[in-house]
């Protein structure tokens, strides 16, 4: 499981002084990038600007189990559970100690971010991937 | 279905010039906002600065079938296909003309802001709710 | 005066309640943008999209100088005060009612996006400029 | 000068492929929050919830020099340049390297949250507040 721990600022909260939940998915963006760029060893960054790839979200099933508040400090989680020819399926989960705020099943579809297509996960990326690959992980890759 | 039209704004987009999936969020909260104040009646303000409740969201479960660009005319509808004692489930869809952009369905809860704990949905939220019910859609309530 | 009338919502406040200032920003930008396609008749999404310029802040400086809250209908409003060669600056205004809860004193500049050099304000732009100035506007272009 | 690095993600940019200016905001909160936190010792999420005080912006001068871009690394910087009753007044800076990116100027008020109304700087924080003092920076203090 690939971590990250991030500090619930004021940014993120809402009138009820809990996270505003769109301001999940931007603290996930930043988890995927940083796993990109620490955990897979591809910069994420350069991936976008000199590569114009990106790895745009085709789905997001989350659930919320609990709310989380200002000054918590939330750990982000992400395994890998399905590796397709363009398509990463990932587990990813949001706690504070024990407690789990958030579970989701994202996928991430690596595209050409000049032409919106998909394209097959480049080889580098899908050597990092196995790493953080669950039991019973699939991996699919057209030939 | 309560529909409302969003109009793709710079502060949507991203460095691919298309929308950033928790910008999708940011306007399907919207839309909820919208739909209590003027298809249920209930000011969404008011709900939340008066009576202190809200409706935050338990799950979100999000396809995203085509990208949306800077200057699109987003439509973003909503019906109603479940309502639990405190839950209200949501199809939602997002559309530009007849292309599908993106399908969701969501569970809103109604809590008390102040505990954060899941409280009945209140008379007059539950017989708006009724308009915006599909085929099929069941109710419960405790009694 | 171009002015915008915007809602107040729940993704704009913060957990005391009131909008959290970089909110405010965002707002503003949307009113540059409306002003720019209804206000000069140069689509926004377009001038980005297929011309690709921008107008990127150089300047903002901000005073509030009471808060806003969900469900406040906030009035904003621009005039231009300057009109240089690349430069447009601006005084923009937030009201509800007849309450000012910011003024403001904004410099844009007109850039290709391609280069993020300052370009010449295109003469179709300096024409509608003209339309929103106020008494003692002043207006240069290189020749 | 306290200082923190933010490495600028793809949530903080637009489609020129720069930080969305309002994004910088969102970071310069961020910057305060653990000034308080870690350089004037006042946990800042406790300040808010707890004691429910706050320090809203008042003023925000704010001058874009050269635009950031993903993956940057934005160095932000504070120094305290005046303390009043209520009132810090701050000089900001944004650098990558030797490049600043932006410099601002901006006043925060010590408010009750629940009032809204200014309240004087509580003593412990006037106290930190000294070592982040620039040559010539005032204080007063009612007595």
């Amino acid at each position: 499981m690939f971590e990250r721990e991030e500090l619930i600022r004021f940014a993120h909260c809402d009138p009820a002084g809990i996270v505003f939940y769109p301001q999940y998915f931007v603290l996930l963006n930043g988890l995927v990038e940083d796993w990109f760029t620490d955990g897979l060893g591809v910069d994420s960054a350069e991936l976008v600007t000199v590569r114009k790839m990106g790895t745009p979200t085709a789905r997001m099933d989350c659930t919320f189990s609990r709310p989380s508040r200002l000054g918590d400090r939330l750990v982000l989680g992400l395994t890998v559970t399905k590796i397709g020819n363009s398509a990463i399926d990932l587990d990813v989960q949001g706690r504070v100690g024990d407690e789990i705020r958030l579970k989701a099943r994202q996928t991430l579809v690596v595209c050409c971010l000049e032409t919106m297509k998909s394209v097959p996960i480049p080889p580098e990326i899908r050597t990092g991937l196995a790493r953080y690959c669950r039991d019973g992980c699939s991996s699919e890759e057209k030939v």
